[in-house]
């Protein structure tokens, strides 16, 4: 679970870049960075960082800085992290769509994942000699919601397994090397599965005698809540770990590996720090409004995902003269939907939470919104500005990572 | 529903401005406008159409052409439309969330809803003299989706209905003049449901001597796609209409209506144009990847919500040779939750449609995407841009509102 900043910080940094604004931690996301480069693995690691997390350009300098590597989802995000000053040969693409200039950015030297037999034989045409990266459905999926399942016959990322023998003729016709082999099924936290899906993976691994890196995708599960699973990196890897050292006893190849956390890296580094602007009451339930809500953060609208709260007082108070009452905690927007405190697994149905008793023109932190809550959410809905984000250096020093939008901006 | 745009049309906005685009029909936006200011009522009608549903410049415009007011739900979009050149007298300003510059507003001209006790007391100490509004909850809701009911215990919009006494008193103190009465409480169809809200509304009106205007605010629902029900208008105004006769006979005032449709303006008055960028197969499932999706509309993945979806034959083929097949349409995002064909109110679950056979390069058209797509998607997700929208003015022409968004202006 996140670190929560001292509440001085907290109001300082309110003073000084005003309210919503996202909050991240850089010891954090240092902290996180290593634990991902600790996989355990068998002959060597990479650890890309899918920047649809969170593709703020600190970020990935930061990250690139520990070592970790970019897996982009879309063209725009693989020149995002050029623009951040990434080197392309670092970057990974894996997209549904195919940019407009994907020969540029493959000369250039970005890395590219053929999703679909399509891609395939646009890639064969496009770039003939370049060694790529295939991308399987392997007929299995895990998820923590239905939502973010992406393995299975209902889910059309990847090549379908049995369509294999089709994409090796193109590849022989077409003379492409596949040196690279991927399969993300969803986000999990059962090791089991995680050795399932690599086992599954390496079979299909072994018609592609080229193929030296093997790359199983994200969806480290977190606990953003007290009461949350969060996947044990450690267990998962040694599963994984096993399933390379046995297809080396098999084969005599030794695959490096690849893995693609998005969410275990950034999301508990991260907070909204919004202003109560507002306390409601009916016969039955009261209410905090804040200035931020689902333009900040769609998921628990979308998934009924669950963030820890917390009111931090305007004027220091001692915590324990403090009361505590159950609040529905509703966003800026006039949307029943926007929601911050919903029941779990149910975006459609308001669930209060115990919090310290607020009043207006206090603070609110929201936690573990780190991932895809600045880079997924229903922005300048009700016309409202994209919010400021902010980084929390290790000395203690808040930089300025993204300067709030203008009306200016949003009407352009 | 909408009417669809013809083929020729669609391939040459596709050609000229490229896709995902925004295609609008000013006729359908003229003949909703119409519509509404059709509704039933005894002493005279003010219809707001409620801009969160699409702020775009050039549609407000429209709409301030044909008589329509404003009701705007923040103050960045009562400068939106001050901006687009609406009179500052004809926006209404009912927000959750007080603007900076609401002095400034207000004494420009801008009429001021008060939505709960705290906003009431800001407003009389802003702009003591002022004639404003009140929003109350009267303690009811009704909505086709339950993130879209705002009444009733469970929902924080406006002064609870039991509260008004506190109210009285503090618009009592600060010599407040009430003029206008709020009470929106969703969405629904049912003229029962409207009549009772109205009756309840009207007795609480009683209490309030200055007030000339009631507001009923909007929730107009419209059937996007067949089997839907949509609100007919005439029977709900009618309904109404003898509460305000019945409000007339008992105490001689005669009130003023105002209406704030936004969903039935514009809902079926626009289509996304997407292009189809992949087919793909499992076992069980055939897919159309689309260069669009929750970037453009999110509806599908939090409400479950039906849109029309028509494939349109990148060159011309005879309607009656085509084949039809079920697909799943999913989005340009790397999140299986990415999907315009789900199950009606669960987002969270797939479902094919059947539709003409496609294939890729071939274009999209899904509908009813008039209102809360632009205005409310999870924009810049994977880093796309946001869409261009354009305007197929009466005459034919193709009318540029919006430009594509670029890579630069996202990471600004």
């Amino acid at each position: 679970m996140s670190i929560l900043p001292s509440a001085e910080q907290v109001r300082s940094i309110a003073n000084e870049y005003g309210t919503p604004t996202f909050v991240y931690d850089e010891q954090a996301l240092e902290n996180r960075a290593r634990e991902a480069l600790a996989f355990p693995h068998a002959f060597g690691l990479t650890v890309r960082y899918a920047m649809k997390a969170n593709p703020n350009g600190v970020i990935l300098q930061l990250f690139d800085k520990l070592g970790l590597h970019i897996d982009a989802s879309s063209g725009f995000e693989a020149e995002r992290a050029l623009i951040a000053g990434i080197d392309a040969s670092k970057i990974q693409l894996t997209a549904q769509e195919l940019p407009g200039n994907l020969r540029k950015l493959v000369r250039n030297g970005v890395l590219f994942n053929a999703c679909s037999l399509h891609q395939l034989e646009v890639i064969a045409k496009l770039s003939p000699t370049s060694a790529i990266s295939i991308r399987v459905n392997p007929g299995q999926g895990s998820g923590a919601h239905a939502k973010v399942n992406v393995g299975g016959s209902m889910s059309s990322f990847g090549i379908w397994h049995k369509h294999l023998s089709k994409a090796k003729k193109i590849i022989l016709e077409k003379k492409l090397r596949v040196e690279r082999f991927h399969s993300h099924i969803g986000s999990g936290t059962d090791p089991h599965v995680w050795q399932q899906v690599a086992r599954i993976t390496l079979n299909l691994v072994k018609h592609f005698p080229d193929v030296h890196t093997v790359n199983l995708g994200g969806g480290f599960k977190v606990a953003r809540i007290v009461g949350e699973q969060q996947t044990d990196l450690q267990s998962c890897g040694r599963a994984i770990k096993q399933e390379i050292d046995r297809f080396y006893r098999e084969t005599g190849r030794r695959l490096h590996l690849e893995i693609e956390p998005g969410t275990f890296l950034t999301a508990n580094t991260g907070w909204i720090l919004a202003r109560i602007i507002d306390v409601v009451e009916t016969d039955t339930q009261s209410f905090i409004k804040i200035d931020s809500g689902m333009t900040e953060n769609t998921r628990p609208a979308l998934y009924g995902s669950q963030h820890p709260i917390v009111v931090i007082p305007i004027i220091p108070i001692d915590d324990t003269s403090r009361k505590k009452k159950k609040y529905l905690v509703v966003g800026h927007c006039c949307e029943n939907g926007d929601r911050w405190t919903v029941k779990k697994g149910d975006g459609d149905t308001g669930e209060p939470r115990q919090l310290h008793e607020a009043g207006i023109g206090d603070l609110l932190l929201c936690g573990g919104t780190g991932a895809y809550c600045s880079s997924m959410s229903t922005k300048n809905y009700n016309s409202f500005p994209e919010a400021a984000e902010v980084m929390i250096k290790k000395d203690g020093v808040v930089q300025l990572m993204r300067r709030r939008q203008t009306l200016k901006q949003i009407v352009q």
